[in-house]
C-alpha cells in the first residue's frame, strides 16, 4: 500500500500544478499569454496522463486487490483501492493525444467564451462547444459509455449518479418548484404593489468590501494561513489542503454580490480545508463530490449567510465599512436585500435561491438534449432562449444573459450543473438535521460564532472524503434519502 | 531536427512551469503552504531530469550531429544542437542524487542562512557553506573541470567564460576604478561640506507609486500584455516569451526603490520579450548568459533612468502623482537623489552604481581563493572585513552587513556575481555605442520617446538569442573587445 499511495500522492501533487496554473490563468495571465499557458497545461496533461496509466500502478492495483481479497487490509485501504482502481481503468483507456487535445482546447475556449460574451456572439463560439461535445463523445465511446455519454458527464462530477436518478430527483422538483416560485412570485409582487420598496445600494468601496469579505469569510473559519482571496471574472474555489484559493469579484454598486460570491467560494474552501490532508490523493482526503461539495458552499451561503442571525452580527461591521452607503438603509432593507427575490432575472450566477433552481432545470435540459442527439449546438440559443421562457417568464435579451452566461461549456465540464441543485437539495437536508442536532445554532450566528457549525461538518461530511457517494452519504448524516422535499420546505418557509 | 526541437521546447516548458511555481511562492503564498509548494517544485525538477536524460534525447543529438558533420544542417541549427549536446552531456553525468542533495541542501542551508544573519553569527552557517563547496568540487570532477571548479561556476551563468579572462578584466577595472572612485568621493564630501544638501524623500502614495512605475516601465517598451508587475521581498524577474513577470516592492519613503527596482527587473524582461519567441527553448531563443542579461537591466536602470534627460521627461509625472511629497523638492534635488553616491556602504544591493562594482570585486576575489584552497571557510569573515575595508575603505561592522549579506551562497550559486560587473562593462559598451550610432537618443528620452533604443537592442542584442557568448557579442555590436574602459569613462563622465 505505501507504494501504491505514494504513486496516487505524486498524481495528486501533478494535478496541483495544473490546478495552480488553472488559478494563475484566471487571475493573472497576461492577455497575449493564452497560448504558452495552453502548451503547459497541455505538457502537464500529459504527463499526469503518463503517471496515471503507469504499468507499475497497475500492478500495484492489483497486488492490493489479491491482499483485499485475502483480507489483509481494512475497510479504509479497500476505499482507496477500489476508487484508484477505477480512476486507472479509466486512464488507460484515454489516449495521451485526446487528453492533451481537450486541455488545449479548454484553454483556448476559454478564451473564445470570454470574448464571444463580452461580442454577445454565440456564433464564434459554438465551433469549440462542437469541438467539446466530439471529444465527450469519444471518451464515453472509450470508457464503455457508448450511447450515453451523459451519463459519464455526470459521473465524472458525481461518482454514482447517472442522468435517471437526476432525472427523476429533477421531476420531483419541478413539480413543487414551478408552483411554489409562482406564489412566492406573486407574493413579492403583491407587496411592492402595495408600497414597499427596496433600499438602493450604492457607492460601496471597493477596498473596504474586500476587507469586508475578508473578515467575514476567516469568522465562517477559512483559514487565510492556508489559502487567499482573489479577482477573476468569475468566482470560483480551486486547490486543497494548505493553499486553497477563492476568488470573488468587486462593484461599488452590488456589494452583496462580492459577500454571497466569497462566502459561496468560502464554502467550498472550508470543505477542501477539512479533508483529511494525511490522506490527500487517495479516496479518503478527497471531495465525495460536486453535488456534496455544493451543499457546502450552498449551505454556507443561503441557509447560513442570509439567516436574519447572521445579519444580527454583520450589520454593524458593515455600517462601519460602509457608513456614507448604507446611511438611510434600515436594517431591515438591508436583511430584505440579501433575501430579495428577482422574477424575471436571466443570469444564474446573480439568481436569488428560490429561481436558481429553474435556472440549472433549464440546463439539464439542454445538457440532456445536446447529449443525446435531439439538439444541434446551432439551435442551442434558441431553445434556450425558449426553454427560459417557460421557467423563467422571459426570454434573455442576449446571448450574455442566455447562452453565453456559464464558464462550464468552455471547459468541456458537462454534467456540473445538476451538481449545483443536488448540492442545494443536500444542503437543505444538512441544515434541518443540523438544527435539530444543535439546538441554539443560529443564536451562535448572531454572536459571530460558526464553530460549532463548521465542526458538525468536519465531523459529519469533511473527514469523510469520498468514503460514499452523495446518496450514502445524505442517508447517513441526515436519516434520509436524498430528495428535493426538504429544499421545497426550506424555500417555502423562508420566502413562501 | 524537428523531433529534437520538440524535445527542447518540451523541457522549456516544463521549466517555465517550474518558474511560475518559484513566481507563485514569493509573490502569492500561503503561510503555510511552503511544504506543499516543496513537494511540487521536486516532483517538476525530478521530471525535468528525467526529461533532460531520456536516452531519446541522446540519439537524435548523434543523428543531428552527423547531419551536421555531412553538412546538411545549416549554422542555426548548429547553434542549437552544440547547446543541446552541452546540457545534455552535463544532465547526463549528474547523477539524480547529487542533485537532489544539493537541492535539500539548498533548502537547508538557506533557513541556516537567514538565521545566521538575522544573530550576525556566521559560524552557524559556515558547515552548510563547506558542503556547498564540496558539492560544487565533485560537480567539476564529474563534468571535466576537476582542478578548476570556478571556471564551471562562471561558464555556468555566462557560457565561454572562465577564471582566468575575468581575473584580467577585473584586475584592470580595479585599476581603474579604485582611484575613481577615491577622487568622486572627495568631490563629494567637499560638496557636503560646502553645504550642498539632498532632499528628503518622504510620503509617495504607494498607490501612485504603483501607477507611476507601471506607466514608466510600459513607456520604456514593457509590454504589458505580455507581462506582469507585482509585488514580492525582493525584486525579481520571472519567465519569457508571453508571460514575464516582474516584482517591485514599495516603500512610501523610498520612492526611488520601487522606481529604479521596477525599471531594472522591466531591463531584464525587455531582453526576455525580445528573444525569438519561435526559437523558445533552444539557443537560438535564450538569453546570450548573465552578463548580457545584467547588461540589459543595468542599461535601462542607470544610462536612460538615472540621465537628466530622462528625469526631464518623468518629473512632471512624478509630480503630478505626487503633488503633497515633491513640496519644496526642486527638480535638481530629484535628479541628485537618483544619482547619490553614498559612500561607506557596506551593502551590495544598496550600493550606487560608483561603488557597485568595488563590492563584486571583494566577492569574486573571494570566491576564487575559496576555490583554489587558498581561503579556509573558516577564515572567511576576517578575509572579507579586509577586503571591505581595502577596497570600500571601511569594515562592516557585523557579519550580516559583511561575509553574510548576500542570499546566493547558500543556493551554492558560486560564479554568479562577475556577471553583475560584466554587465556593467557591457551596458557601458552598448551605450557608448548606442549614442554614436543613434543621435539625439538623449532628446528621445526627454521626450518619453524609448523606442528607438529598444529597437537597436532588439535587434543587435535580443534577436541573436545565445548564438554568441558575452565576448563575441560585445564585439560584434561595439566594434570593441570586453572590457572595463567604457564603463569607467562613463562613470567619470557622470559622477566625476
Amino acid at each position: 500500500m505505501a507504494e501504491l499511495t505514494a504513486r496516487l500522492r505524486r498524481l495528486h501533487v501533478l494535478g496541483s500544478v495544473s490546478g495552480l496554473l488553472g488559478w494563475d490563468e484566471q487571475v493573472n495571465l497576461p492577455s497575449a499569454a493564452a497560448e504558452a499557458r495552453g502548451a503547459q497545461m497541455a505538457l502537464l496533461a500529459e504527463l499526469a496522463h503518463a503517471e496515471s496509466v503507469a504499468p507499475r500502478l497497475g500492478e500495484l492495483l492489483v497486488l492490493a486487490e489479491s491482499c483485499l481479497a485475502r483480507g489483509e487490509l481494512d475497510a479504509e485501504a479497500a476505499v482507496v483501492v477500489r476508487a484508484a482502481r477505477r480512476d486507472y481503468d479509466r486512464a488507460v483507456k484515454l489516449p495521451a493525444e485526446l487528453v492533451a487535445e481537450k486541455a488545449r482546447l479548454s484553454s483556448e475556449a476559454y478564451h473564445a467564451w470570454a470574448s464571444a460574451r463580452a461580442a454577445r456572439d454565440f456564433a464564434t463560439f459554438a465551433p469549440y462547444l462542437e469541438k467539446h461535445l466530439e471529444i465527450a463523445r469519444r471518451e464515453a465511446e472509450l470508457l464503455g459509455y457508448g450511447g450515453r455519454p451523459y451519463d459519464l458527464a455526470i459521473d465524472r462530477h458525481d461518482p454514482g449518479l447517472d442522468t435517471a436518478r437526476v432525472d427523476a430527483l429533477f421531476a420531483r422538483l419541478r413539480a413543487g418548484l414551478v408552483p411554489l416560485v409562482r406564489r412566492i412570485d406573486a407574493k413579492g409582487e403583491a407587496a411592492r404593489a402595495g408600497g414597499g420598496h427596496a433600499a438602493e445600494l450604492k457607492g460601496f468601496d471597493v477596498e473596504a468590501q474586500r476587507r469586508v469579505v475578508r473578515e467575514v469569510t476567516a469568522a465562517l473559519g477559512f483559514d487565510f494561513s492556508r489559502g487567499r482571496l482573489d479577482v477573476s471574472l468569475h468566482p470560483f474555489c480551486e486547490g486543497s489542503g494548505d493553499d486553497v484559493r477563492l476568488t470573488t469579484r468587486f462593484d461599488s454598486d452590488e456589494p452583496l454580490d462580492a459577500l454571497y460570491s466569497s462566502i459561496h467560494e468560502a464554502g467550498h474552501g472550508l470543505y477542501e480545508q477539512g479533508l483529511p490532508r494525511e490522506r490527500a490523493g487517495t479516496a479518503l482526503g478527497t471531495a465525495a463530490g460536486m453535488a456534496v461539495h455544493e451543499s457546502q458552499s450552498r449551505l454556507w451561503e443561503n441557509q447560513v449567510a442570509r439567516s436574519r442571525a447572521f445579519w444580527r452580527w454583520l450589520e454593524p461591521r458593515f455600517r462601519a465599512a460602509f457608513p456614507r452607503a448604507l446611511e438611510g438603509v434600515s436594517g431591515d432593507q438591508l436583511h430584505a436585500a440579501a433575501n430579495a427575490v428577482r422574477p424575471g432575472g436571466m443570469i444564474r450566477v446573480d439568481a436569488d435561491e428560490v429561481h436558481y433552481n429553474l435556472h440549472i432545470l433549464l440546463r439539464f435540459e439542454l445538457e440532456k438534449r445536446l447529449f443525446d442527439g435531439s439538439l444541434a449546438v446551432a439551435e442551442l440559443p434558441a431553445a434556450w432562449d425558449a426553454l427560459a421562457e417557460e421557467l423563467l417568464g422571459r426570454r434573455p435579451e442576449h446571448a450574455a444573459e442566455g447562452v453565453l452566461q456559464d464558464v462550464h461549456w468552455s471547459g468541456g465540464a458537462f454534467g456540473y450543473f445538476p451538481s449545483y441543485t443536488l448540492g442545494n437539495m443536500i444542503a437543505a437536508q444538512l441544515w434541518a438535521t443540523a438544527k435539530a442536532r444543535l439546538p441554539g445554532l443560529e443564536e451562535d450566528f448572531a454572536r459571530g460564532d460558526f464553530g460549532r457549525l463548521l465542526g458538525w461538518l468536519r465531523a459529519e461530511v469533511h473527514a469523510h472524503g469520498r468514503r460514499e457517494d452523495a446518496f450514502a452519504l445524505t442517508r447517513r448524516v441526515t436519516g434520509a434519502e436524498l430528495g428535493p422535499e426538504a429544499l421545497l420546505a426550506y424555500l417555502d418557509e423562508r420566502y413562501g
